[in-house]
């Protein structure tokens, strides 16, 4: 089976137009992934996530780890066949959950030793392990084990975790091509087609950032990821450091910008050159009853909607705003109902992936800059709710 | 607008298939009614109830009153437009929910004082607001206010509350005839069209349901319920009672036991005449991983389901049967996902509507009685999970 490739079909300034071509189909590039942390992306089932338009989503390889374990889940066939998706998945590697869920964590050269928060259990996640649970997950794309930084974190400190990621990358790609090459006795591979990706670490600081772009395209990767943003650095900060790192890396190859963003933010970041993005911002905020919209954000639980028969937003086509009303979305969150999650949360992936397929446009008709202005502008004129 | 009216198109014994029409559809009976009881049944969206089969849904006036309140819903058009569902909708009157959650109740001649489980705020319930406040919601069907028996009730009990409800219903019905002929100031009739149906009450004694039945039919009513059923008594019991009772009521008008049932209780008390129910047992327990299936019930955490990659019920075209095994629903109800909720109240719903659509063919091929016994066999023989 062909690995994952990678085709750049058009540009618009640093805006890339591209098509990711999986074993499990295409996905169209500027790409969101809806967040599906444990096999499922939350309140939706998966006709919806197809008919709003996500081509590919992000499993969490920590909590799939924990539960149900890659051993059931590779003995049923992976994961596209465990949970009944089609499409492409991408896995995270599991880092970012041990350094923000797990208990006793103790991280060496060798790796991360923690507990789960779950059961206390205990487990060790090495560059070597995180290839080996994906393999047998059997996602589309694999990310290598880096080391997440503790904020704020001091040059030092950030250049230690740096080359450490860069000696992990180094491990986890070995063990990729081992995998790949059937030479891992008890894995199952249950994706031939599996690609990994590298992640570009460095914190906030420039030279960093250019030193683990360098190491991480030596080791060389079918795609490479831009970590450690969008955790509390301002966002013109996190802007410039996606744009310089996205500038040193492969212009043949996808860029992933992990856990990023609003929607303000995936249009400054493609600006910049980035073609992947995953956040759980429009799922968690759904069910939060904070709502997207083409005039800005929305708290539904306020007052003003109580009796407002208009759709969340007239612009959007999605099921919420095609069926129902402001005041009936209030009413459902006011009274606890789950049904708000479901149509908040169809609603925000709806608006999240429209903005993508706007975006796309957008840089197919070379009128990115303008799409740009306008929408940069449209969000920030309304913040309604705030 | 014309009222609700029915025929009855065809019997079998005395299962009865018959066709009730209403200003927002036509239902097939006998119906199982999925229960919305704020707007909304529980994890669903209507489309996909729509799909499931269910040609009309139940809601709750105790909860719609206190929130959002009848006067909202009025003023933004009634319920079906509130809540964007086209089809039928039945109201309760609220006097269960006032007997079963309301705090500080007292209950005199003139209605059920009683404070929301809510807030607290100090309603009064009384035969004639109860018909209001249904005017205003807009159901298709309203039903009078009833007295609810505290249990085990003594034979001079039951007769006190069913004497009660026999004068509540005269006070009821006079109020609805005043509400069609626009005589009652400040209430909006949301539907011209409403219906209401009177209840039968009178406990687990069969002379008091007699008496109840001769004097709620003498009212006069579009369709007669029997209620204070399925509250704690054997279950040859509720059997006999809901039998006898539905003798007495007029062939020619739709009969409605209330709050029942198992899926054999539906098979059951069709067998007795009965035309429609609703209960939250197959949405209640899918949320509680309780799942109804051909061949059984099945509790969806057992063990024995880890990797099981069969369908929940071979026999299901459901969207989670057609789509998930039985060990991606385990691992999604013990992950706390409420994608298991969504999936497995549809899986149960549909399971329900099935099982009525199955009834009615019965009914109509006359081999309703072959198929109650194929039916209640295979429901006996296998309690998977018990």
């Amino acid at each position: 089976m062909a690995p994952v490739s990678f085709t750049v079909r058009s540009t618009d300034g640093d805006a890339r137009l591209g098509e990711l071509r999986t074993a499990h189909g295409t996905v169209q590039t500027p790409a969101f992934m809806p967040v599906g942390t444990q096999g499922a992306v939350k309140a939706v089932r998966h006709r919806e996530l197809e008919e709003a338009g996500a081509e590919i989503i992000l499993a969490n390889t920590y909590h799939l780890l924990l539960r149900p374990g890659d051993e059931l889940v590779a003995r049923l066939g992976g994961l596209h066949r465990f949970i009944g998706w089609a499409r492409p998945i991408l896995t995270d590697s599991g880092g970012f959950q041990v350094y923000s869920l797990a208990q006793r964590r103790v991280v060496t050269e060798d790796g991360a030793d923690f507990q789960s928060h779950l059961d206390g259990t205990r487990h060790l996640l090495t560059p070597e392990r995180a290839a080996d649970i994906q393999a047998q997950l059997g996602s589309d794309i694999a990310m290598v084990l880096d080391e997440c930084l503790a904020l704020p974190a001091t040059r030092e400190e950030a250049a230690i975790a740096m080359a450490r990621s860069a000696r992990w990358a180094e491990r986890g790609r070995r063990r990729f091509h081992a995998l790949r090459a059937g030479e891992v006795a008890g894995v199952r591979v249950s994706n031939p087609g599996q690609a990994q990706f590298g992640i570009v670490q460095g914190g906030v600081f420039r030279d960093l950032r250019h030193e683990s772009a360098e190491a991480t395209v030596a080791v060389g990767f079918e795609g490479y990821a831009i970590g450690g943003l969008s955790v509390g650095e301002p966002v013109e900060q996190m802007y410039a450091v996606a744009g310089e790192t996205a500038e040193r890396l492969p212009a043949d190859r996808p860029r992933y910008l992990m856990g990023v963003g609003t929607p303000e933010d995936l249009v400054e970041c493609v600006a910049r050159g980035v073609d992947m993005f995953d956040c759980v911002l429009p799922t968690r905020n759904a069910r939060n009853g904070q709502l997207f919209t083409s005039a800005g954000r929305i708290n539904i639980k306020n007052a003003r909607y109580a009796d407002d028969e208009g759709p969340l937003d007239p612009e959007c086509g999605c099921y919420a705003c095609r069926h129902h009303s402001r005041a009936y979305l209030r009413h459902l969150y006011l009274a606890g109902e789950m049904t708000a999650g479901v149509l908040n949360t169809l609603h925000n992936l709806s608006f999240y992936l429209d903005t993508m397929r706007r975006i796309r446009d957008a840089i197919a008709f070379r009128t990115f800059a303008s799409f740009r202005q306008e929408f940069l502008r449209s969000a920030s004129r309304l913040s309604l709710d705030s």
